[in-house]
């Protein structure tokens, strides 16, 4: 058994962590964090959990970390290099939910986080954890930059067609819809349901921070300066997300040849599942699960394919994909304590 | 006082077509008529009426066309036009909300629907009713065929940006978002609460009929052979509807004159408005209004722009725009029995 | 043309009042104010009102009193007296949505909100204003307290029966169920759609201050001191309310003696409306309309009734009784401003 | 390993029943039944099952009985006896979900299901299957008859009080809310989303089938004839149930004697808990677990209290009782295959 803290446990991947890493068999939680919530039960945050034999929530200031093995770290960008800069040598790994440690160029970093990135030797240890295309990095790494809910969706439904060599690297149009909790737990008027329901808007339209990291992962795959269009949507689900990839097929190219790719990429694993052909797949059969689904289709328009993808947001697309890449970096079996299934209806 | 007679109206179109004519001082409803709902009661269908001095259902074989004006026919498509041919001299006017008189060539509307169009002679006589588009051909008209939802939504986002050339005609994406109402009201476990509530999906990728009513406007107004990208989306809201259209900007044309030409093409309209730089639409905002509501974006990738346009998908989508359609025809006020305001919250 | 102002105006009773008032043909808006939100333009606030000519928001202190006729008051409780105490003599007619003017007896007030009521010879001049049941009182009143939302459902179930003695003051039990937007506009984490979606719950258990309202009404018209059971819930929707109500018949009588005095009160009234026997009322068939349906049920216990009504707790439940309290106090058809019909679906 | 085999896998229950018993340490799923689907992959009819290695659906008639230890029937009710009689002597342990064997007098039955019981004998030996109440008469039993979720969810709210007689009998009233999925997966118009979106509504009132049910065990339990009012209502959520029970105390008796008796009947349960005082127990907070949470108040009028639980109608309210009851009869940790947490949020 390692011991695992979670830092920043009072959010929604917070509770998806404590969710998860409960029912791992190697983990067990030894410390919550909550700046505002210091003192209290977790139960009192998340009645949900009050069956459950949890530590109360202290400040990070407060965690014994003597034994820690793993931190969950759950908090805000800027928070998260800070906290896990004075704690990076305490713990033999920290898995980063953050923005912190994703880009690679702390300037770019600077420019879309709107502060500077003080950690850059820590920086550049980290390892980007997409996990089904950074196995290989993550083994014994000791610091791992979760992507975000965004690029993780859209990068499963793209990398197989980009790293084949299928799909053009111009012209990406990435058009995203996600549930509610991705914007976290907040008491803002704006997430308040009688906002939000019965309706549908986009937001950071060409201004999302999303979509640099999406660029520098396909620049890095393609090997070819990428710009993603990107335009994320809020709907009226809880958790899902679903991204909609209108891509240009490389000369003499089918969509055939594609799905031929995706097949190869990921009939393997455990959470990339290709559907049949002319399905659409849908959030709600991945709901609360680390699953992703993918479906592949001839666009109406010759030379074009249209890919997309489901994860739940919290799940694969955060604490989720947390845990895979943690279970990743002892050399486990990734699927521990991911055996949750989707729940529907 | 024209006497109106709606045709199908136990479906959902039907009944906005009955909100709405309710409350027209032009109008008076004579009939309503509904095949396997004959000799209901209208509130029996939809109680939210009850209040309401409605007269009972009918066959349309019942009803007397001598005092009749004008009909809504809210009818499945093929049923339309067959029913459409035994009417259209015995009334003034015929506003189809049906895709049977949309598409100009009979061979694209078999293709795209199924079955042959037996009625060419009406067809060449019917108006496109994309009403701020149209004003011209509607007065006087006697057959007018109103867009489908999604045409609506996403011409109203791309016809002043093609008018004006500021498009370019190649590589139109348009990730289209609708809430359940646009199914129609039909008993299908697939349209069940428990099925589709806090879930997203795509549908008929590539496929969708109308894509074709899309392009074939394009063309028209362009000039040039158009063929868009469209994908439309089910998410789990009631009504409204969202269009993300994704658009190349010709040489040398910049988001500003865009946004100059959408101001020009619809600072007189009643109900189309352009929402301020940088604030994106959102389908709340307008829902069961006829409204329309426009936002214009210049996406990240230079020389790209992203326009995006709400509408509620059973007013403006439908049965909104078929009385305004009508009121063009008599050359009325077009906002007669249209001042319907937006239910927000 | 009477001149209306609107206090309050930048809460969701405030908008609601603004979507009615707009559409009134002897109401004509002349200031909005918003403590909060002075100097920004109401469609900034609302866009669902861009379309429409509004008065940019002020502070109450900055409204010009010299020809308002009519005040709105849609602030929160405390507040409103305050204002209301400051303005009454400048003006013919106030309306007040806060709970400020609802209980007669000064000490229950203070008890219930809080705070002293500190114009109490205002207080003696309002009338409860239960449109159907204070007709009389209300021709003319200067001064007119609206009834809080779960107050007009409960009451509009309960009193035909009280009055005709059919129901037992007894062991009354109301079980109420409301959307959201009963909780006003407000940037708290427990409105979250992420916390309020999917899910349901009682609140204020025992404790509600609707309840010594219902209370003071049951008595005042049944000569007999009565206390009501009161349970809200919160449920996931936007727009309605449910009231259950558990009734004891009084000896020899029935459900079908309870039907008839039902209709005996309502079937002239525009607003009300009594379900067929066996029908259930459901909120969504009155959405967004002033309407309120009841249904009338023998319970399986003999000698006990269940009588269920619904409203939509934004406009029969507060801005749409306002307007139909002032009609009242000029002597108008009330139904004017309130022919919004229904939206379903 | 026991080999285990779902009759009616297609409905929800059914589906939930896969879900939690692909889960469970010592079942094994070796056969799934459903009628009209035989033949097809149950990823085709649940794609959320797709990462499973799941049997085909086959016919009940198609089953090789030889090898098969328990049975989870998930029929209808009517259908379920008939299935069960011809199985019941072919495997050792049936648990019904249906309502066949709930009711001990076929007379009842017969008046409550419009249908004959002709199968009194295997009736006889059925265990009415509220486990926390019925532990004794689980262990080794051959016919298990799951509650229905209303039930459920009523008894656990009344039982710890009828039994330690601090509640009378006299003048119960149960007031209950659910989740779309309680009315199962049916091409029902009057469960489209479009239907039960944003709204609410009673049904049955009066006639319920689930009131017998609750009154023959509350009657067994107290030894006294008892009727109960029972009011269901289905809102906009798809899984939850919550039942807010009115009940008079018995003499002299409080609410933290209630609270006291709960306590001692619950503290040591794994899936039911007493809420602190003053809080009301959420449905979210329960979602898809088999957990049940009691919330305990003194209502407003004197001698009275007001008893809440929440469930989830599909695990705790069906398919989580049902494993929880095998966990039972075999003398297993009643927990085996119910570790799966609150989804929240």
């Amino acid at each position: 058994m390692k011991n695992a803290v979670i830092l920043g446990a009072s959010g929604y991947t917070g509770a998806e962590a404590v969710r998860l890493i409960t029912g791992h068999p190697k983990l067990r939680l030894t410390a919550l964090t909550g700046h505002s919530r210091a003192g209290e039960r977790y139960a009192d945050i998340y009645p949900s959990t009050a069956h459950l034999d949890l530590p109360d929530v202290v400040t990070a200031g407060d965690v014994d970390w003597a034994d820690v093995d793993v931190v969950f770290a759950c908090l805000p960008h800027g928070a998260s290099q800070d906290t896990i800069a004075t704690i990076a040598d305490k713990v033999d790994t920290v898995i980063d939910l953050s923005a912190d440690f994703r880009l690679r160029d702390p300037d770019l970093y600077a420019k879309t986080y709107g502060r500077s990135h003080d950690h850059q030797g820590l920086l550049g240890t980290a390892v980007y954890g997409l996990t089904e295309f950074a196995r290989h990095e993550l083994r014994g790494a000791k610091l791992v930059a979760c992507p975000g809910c965004y690029p993780t969706c859209s990068l499963l439904a793209l990398l197989p067609g980009i790293n084949a060599g299928l799909i053009s690297t111009d012209n990406i149009i990435i058009d995203a819809k996600s549930g509610v909790t991705g914007a976290g737990r907040k008491a803002l008027q704006s997430l308040a349901f009688s906002e939000l329901s019965d309706g549908a808007h986009a937001y950071g339209v060409g201004t999302h921070r999303h979509a640099p990291e999406i660029d520098q992962i396909l620049t890095r795959s393609s090997g070819k300066e990428t710009m993603v269009s990107f335009t994320p949507h809020l709907i009226p689900m809880n958790r899902g997300m679903i991204a909609t990839c209108y891509v240009t097929l490389t000369d003499g190219q089918s969509v055939d040849d594609l799905r031929a790719a995706y097949h190869a990429a990921y009939d393997d694993e455990p959470f990339v599942h290709i559907e049949a052909a002319g399905a659409a797949p849908q959030t709600r059969h991945i709901r609360a699960s680390n699953h992703c689904r993918i479906g592949i289709f001839a666009d109406r328009v010759p030379g074009r394919a249209i890919i997309i993808s489901v994860i739940d947001n919290l799940t694969k697309g955060s604490s989720g994909q947390a845990v895979q890449n943690y279970n990743a970096t002892q050399g486990w079996d990734e699927t521990l304590g991911l055996h949750v299934q989707p729940i529907f209806p």
